[in-house]
């Protein structure tokens, strides 16, 4: 492709934006915003999208069938399921004016995800315990009410996603499938080029089972994920779901001191009372009353310097939904109001949830549920009995241990590039989906969904590989192998060559962007490919002689090559 | 592939559709019906779509760059044109409950066309005369608030779209650039099989312009389009814009009769009329009160047996919207009540537009502008005088003649495959989008946009080319090249062999669909071979020895094949 003609070229604005993504992808003429969170795909960016989408396509391919699902439906199929009341990016299309609405006054939900859709159409045509197990998958636009959208082609409002759903007659068969669904994804990511640093880690199973489900995270060190990881077990958790135990902490043995009520009102957080009463963070303690969805009270404490983890509270309180409790409530439950909670003789019939980190301490401080007062030199045994058990319910930090094996983690930053839930029954159960087996019985169907977002992954490919200068593509999804730039094209014998070399290359299959321009400066050509990141350039000029210059874009040097000496080294790289 | 394996295979309920591509496409397993106007396109259907998209793709490449614009947009933009408050198929996004709404309440317009976004695009990167001419083509699902959807594929609320858009610094290179784009037009419907049915018809140029657009026709009995065609200049129209001349009504010269009032309530019709009266219904007048944009009431009359065109009408009268005068106003103009209104006896200050249909009858019924009475005997110079201009408002219809050569119109059904429209300056004013020349100055910028819907050619496809068996793919959008059947599956040696014979068709990149179901008669087999359409079928069973039974779709005789016989037939029909 000449660039001349090229729609979208690189940009010298000198335009800030949130991320490396957002302003190589930019100013190198591969994206355009059209408002915050929906971007149009120029001809680069397209060429680089479509790539992804067919190394996905190939390997989905391997274990399931492609369709394409409308992202306009009715209504009925999320209330059937409960998520069109609750979901909170849910979005719906209506008539947009009065015109409109005197057509056709219906609305419609626009999916941003297709479990409701998906359920009911494998329901309408595989219903013999014969045709299980059986896979769909799509690669299409989906829509999020995103309310803060940022970092590029991370998180939109519309974007490109590759969906798959499995359907199965038992539990096992689904555990299989699953397990073998992360070898094709690690085999998606090796050949986008990102496998070396993509991991699985484990993540929240959602409201849907309190197992895990997985995330391929991209180790990359603007990722905005947190990954903690067990060396000795060779286990990554996100930080969301990663269970911890908080590290000791050694104080010299000054015995216990007496109990001391300290008057202290509108102190704010942890840090700002451990000050006050000359104590380490460490020996505070944040006690939150929580109310549940049925209808409890419930205390939990963790040592200061933490937070609840609510995810883990939830499931150790055995409840589906908490809130803070209400001034009133912390008030009846405490005697004080809010900001003075403790552990301290507190109702008999409240459950209180001690994380394990309030644990081994001497003379720690504690809210002493009386307004404007804090107890310190508290200690266990001695002002109030210690707990039979102490829970984990707080969110890992940096020098937490792995509980199972005591050993430190170590903590990463990273980029979710895919996703995959067990949902088991969750949704074949809503819409009353059975099959039938050999025996004749109706019996449930195991569901798992798996999920890829092509243009998030162009984004995260930015944010690994790209230096001051712009992007490094990997040559799987360069937009194209090589770019060919001449130089000194008002020399008709130069240009006569450039050309010829432009044709053999296109001759044998090599996708090339030619940058034709004669009235730009061999400085700025220089930049423009640095930005765009194709990983081969060709130069060409007098200074060249008979030879082609070849260089690597992520390499300094570069060499002088014959033709046939470059399309054996094109050849050798593997570069179409 | 397997058909064994497919998602989607043929259904045999009895359900009626209503139109023959809803029929085939659902009972061959190649689209599912989420709800009326949207659908799941099924592996095989999705084979299908991919080809159309893609053949349509190869030939935009050539005067056009492919770029990805989102569905999902700014308000505003459509605003700046002021389509947001006034196109009725116009849908908006916005939170789909309290939850969504309380994260981010804003708006957004789901888009159903791309004008008010390709042309900020194209803003935002050229501006100078010499990047001109160029245009952006996408292909994409679009959003439409359609009350009434049906006929399948024909007319959905979302469905797959072309749209390419066309940027010019002058008129004249905008009309070369329009002629080129029919040629490729065509060339895309010659490889959708369609080519020799598809005419180029003229039709309304919408708001934007005076001048007609382009429209692809293909020529279809179940078509939801009229043309008229006139043979001796070769020129198709689309029933709407149809210029028209009524042919002369013929009786015997009983010469000028007494005029007569007749009392007449309540009749409805010219046909009721007429038969009351007498009279052949082309003695009748259709005369009906309009009030304009620009505040004019005006009269308009056809022959009875006509109606008015409301486009053509708009046209002669000089205004943009016209809209049937209210009771109120009929009663003022003409002294009676609606139903009684004629050309008698007019005020003086109102515009009359009678249609040429009107003249060279004798003692012709019109409304006698008096409550329940007609006048009958009606004549030109006698009973008022003879206008001095007559003209063309009416809509077209069977028997009539073109009025430029007076040759009657043949009269076609068919089905819109495209569409292509001179859009001028319409959006680049309204974005003030506007190039620089080379002489420094500003200049208007000339745009056309270009249409085609590869899901409703899809459809069209089917509705052209199928018979009471099923469909009957061209070749080049057929979802596999072959249909293998497998017969006595259950004997080894055959079994053995048609796999041998899938196998060498695949080495031989021949797309093969085999049907390898051990439990199913050869009988509906060869139904669901005849319902899906591929366009050859190849069957392997005791029967046929070591040979190949070879049959094409559109043909009943088969003949036997040795597997070298048939790679080289395959060949010779470039199937694959």
């Amino acid at each position: 492709m000449l660039y001349s003609k090229l729609f979208g070229k690189t940009k010298k604005d000198s335009k800030k934006y949130d991320s490396a993504n957002a302003t190589y992808l930019q100013k190198g003429g591969f994206i355009d915003q059209v408002m915050a969170g929906t971007y149009t795909y120029l001809t680069l960016g397209l060429r680089v999208l479509n790539k992804i989408e067919q190394i996905i396509r190939e390997e989905m391919d391997t274990i399931g069938q492609e369709v394409l699902m409308p992202a306009l439906t009715p209504i009925g199929n999320w209330q059937k399921t409960g998520r069109f009341e609750t979901v909170d990016i849910l979005m719906k299309a209506t008539p947009a004016n009065i015109f409109a609405k005197a057509k056709n006054d219906t609305e419609y939900v626009l999916n941003p995800t297709h479990e409701e859709i998906v359920t009911p159409l494998a329901q309408r045509f595989v219903l013999s315990y014969k045709d299980f197990p059986f896979a769909l998958y799509q690669i299409q636009n989906k829509f999020r009410n995103e309310p803060r959208v940022k970092s590029g082609l991370l998180r939109g409002r519309e974007f490109r996603m590759k969906d798959l759903y499995s359907f199965h007659t038992s539990e096992t068969n689904l555990k299989e499938y699953y397990e073998k669904s992360k070898e094709v994804y690690l085999r998606v990511f090796k050949r986008l080029g990102i496998g070396k640093d993509t991991v699985i880690s484990l993540a929240s199973g959602g409201s849907f089972t309190d197992d895990y489900s997985h995330e391929f995270q991209t180790l990359c060190e603007t990722g905005e994920d947190t990954l903690y990881y067990d060396k000795s077990s060779n286990i990554y958790f996100n930080k969301e779901v990663a269970p911890s135990k908080a590290p000791n902490v050694n104080y010299k043995d000054e015995g216990m001191l007496p109990r001391k009520d300290v008057e202290g009102k509108g102190i704010i957080g942890v840090g700002e009372l451990a000050e006050f009463l000359n104590i380490p963070v460490e020996k505070t303690t944040k006690t939150l009353i929580f109310e549940t969805d049925d209808n409890r009270v419930i205390v939990a404490a963790v040592r200061g310097g933490y937070d609840i983890n609510e995810d883990k509270l939830r499931k150790v309180a055995k409840c589906k939904a908490l809130k803070l409790a209400s001034a009133t409530t912390v008030k009846k439950v405490t005697g004080a109001e809010v900001g003075y909670a403790g552990i301290l003789n507190l109702p008999k019939d409240i459950e209180i949830f001690l994380d394990e980190s309030i644990d081994n301490r001497l003379n720690f401080e504690t809210g002493a549920n009386k307004t404007h007062f804090h107890s310190t030199n508290i200690n266990f045994g001695r002002d109030l009995p210690k707990p039979s058990k102490f829970y984990d319910i707080k969110v890992a930090k940096a020098g937490d241990l792995d509980p199972k094996t005591g050993v430190e983690y170590q903590v990463f930053k990273a980029s979710e590039v895919g996703n995959i839930f067990p949902l088991y029954t969750k949704f074949t159960e809503a819409f009353n989906y059975r099959f039938i087996d050999r025996d004749g019985k109706e019996k449930p169907i195991y569901m798992g969904c798996y999920g890829i977002g092509p243009s998030r992954i162009m984004g995260i490919i930015v944010e690994k590989f790209h230096d001051e200068k712009g992007i490094i593509w990997p040559s799987s999804v360069s937009p194209f192998g090589v770019h060919l730039i001449g130089l000194d094209l008002r020399d008709e014998s130069i240009k006569s060559k450039v050309g010829q070399v432009y044709k053999v290359l296109k001759e044998n299959n090599v996708e090339v962007l030619f940058d034709d321009r004669e009235e730009t400066t061999a400085g700025n050509k220089f930049a423009d490919a640095d930005l765009i990141g194709i990983p081969v350039r060709l130069v060409i000029s007098k200074r060249t002689g008979d030879k082609i210059e070849y260089k690597q874009r992520k390499e300094s040097k570069s060499e002088l090559l014959s033709i046939d000496q470059l399309l054996l080294k094109i050849k050798s790289l593997k570069i179409q």
